[in-house]
């Protein structure tokens, strides 16, 4: 049997430090990519590689020549929504994607985002049925990355899905991003001002996430996947739950303006994924339950990431 | 007055040669950039540069600081409609675009396609009205730059054009591309086998191309733009026209297969367009005549280009 090895991206980051040892398990031989020094374990071999070097990421797919890569990286800067770097990150993703189809790559699994769907539809999102139309480059870019390597890969034959991920959340994510903040406010007892927050979101366990993506690179399906819980959760509802979970502080809902764009509903339909056997492990209550833990052992602690 | 310039990229091909005077006539300061040395002439300024070259794009940007880019460059091999180098193209052209944005450039022009579109559509093709749906990557890659680009340019108040060019024809383009194939053929006396034809193209003259270039580079009109002629005619008509005016060979109609890829129908709305000032000069007669006696002349030099 010829050996698997996947190649991952952002593979320090809130997903793909989750998916690494998943993907072990699956029999890969793991190899991640870190713009800093990380000391390979038994389980994965590290590469200390900016995704903005163009040579040294020709040089690392011709060198490894991995059978999978999978490609998580992505600016992460707090207005990533609308960023320019946004274009960046595209123009480097297709070079990535070009030196690993170059090098004799055999599948490819992307990250993408419900952002990339027109959400001013409210149905149940659906890859092949609800039409693409993103409102910020963020969405617009993953499109592009996705619409260009899903007809290259069709055209040279080589295996090809795109992860459509929902609102992911739970223990890992960066500090900076909304869900560490607002707990990080909670658990200093203040009483955060909030949006009316009665739009209906689809909250995703990083950990079912990470699932996902390990099921996608562990298949021969291609194509576009949602990756969501496949359930609505008003926001004023998930952060509620937040606040009892963190016992301190309070959350004023109606004292902040809602955004200027605000879709009323972004869930997926699931059914796609579920039909590769994976199904979302962790219920709401538990997964909020330890994200909130997770958080609060750090403020305790006086971490620096929380 | 502001001194206003303009960087053309693909400048010495097919349509940039013909674009570089008309630029100079509206009063731009012109730069024309090239992968081979090129004389500067008294109203252009060559730059040599291989679009490849990221970091010698970057300088060039920095040091011209052009005010308006417009860019014309993308791959020129045969099998263009789905070589794996148009995703190298979409790269290197998102590379530029976001140099020319960080340099403080105010108006950017792109060459988009036809191909762009959802071709089994028959009606008129029109900007905002008819579905973008590529079938090749070619078209797939122009599409991603003209989505991500018109993206970024809105967030940045930068101006933005963007040219779908229908079937561009006329002296100078490259020799090894069908319409001077089939001329050489003629020339020679051969019978040519040729498929059925029956399908309808909006031919457009490269003379009026380059004027509509020039018309989107002068304006501040942004959006999507038809560059076609507006009128149909079948392949057969256009094939025969060229025959007539080769007045040698002879070109038999049914006696190659159709492509298994052949829209019916691929015609442009040019509304948009004229609203801006822009007509078509060129009739189809004169400018089919024009265009054989041009490469006759090549042809009867022995000149390697013809």
């Amino acid at each position: 049997m010829t050996q698997r090895s996947v190649l991952v991206t952002g593979a320090t980051g809130f997903i793909g430090q989750q998916v690494l040892p998943l993907l072990s398990a699956k029999g890969f031989d793991v190899h991640g990519v870190s713009r800093q020094a990380v000391n390979s374990g038994e389980s994965v071999t590290w590469h200390e590689l900016s995704m903005f070097d163009r040579h040294g990421t020709d040089d690392l797919l011709r060198q490894l020549r991995p059978t999978h890569l999978l490609h998580l990286a992505w600016i992460t800067v707090d207005d990533y929504y609308s960023n320019a770097e946004n274009v960046r990150w595209l123009e480097h993703s297709l070079a990535l994607f070009s030196a690993f189809a170059e090098s004799g790559g055999s599948r490819f699994v992307g990250a993408g985002t419900s952002a990339e769907y027109d959400l001013r539809e409210s149905a149940d999102l659906t890859e092949y049925g609800s039409p693409l139309a993103p409102n910020g480059l963020y969405g617009a870019s993953k499109k592009a990355l996705y619409e260009v390597t899903s007809r290259y890969a069709e055209q040279i034959s080589l295996g090809h899905a795109w992860a459509r991920i929902f609102f992911c959340y739970g223990p890992g994510e960066a500090a900076a991003r909304p869900i560490p903040t607002l707990l990080r406010r909670l658990y200093r007892g203040e009483r955060v001002a909030f949006q009316e927050g009665r739009s209906l979101r689809d909250y995703v366990h990083v950990g079912d996430v990470a699932s996902a993506l390990a099921t996608l690179v562990d298949t021969d399906a291609n194509g576009a996947f949602n990756v969501g819980s496949g359930t609505a959760i008003s926001l004023r509802d998930f952060v509620s739950r937040l606040a009892a979970a963190a016992a301190a502080g309070s959350v004023d809902f109606g004292a902040a303006p809602t955004p200027s764009y605000e879709p009323a509903r972004v869930v997926a339909n699931v059914t796609r994924l579920t039909q590769l056997g994976w199904s979302p492990r962790h219920s709401l209550d538990d997964g909020i339950r330890r994200t909130v833990e997770w958080w609060c052992e750090r403020f305790a602690a006086g971490d620096p990431s929380g």
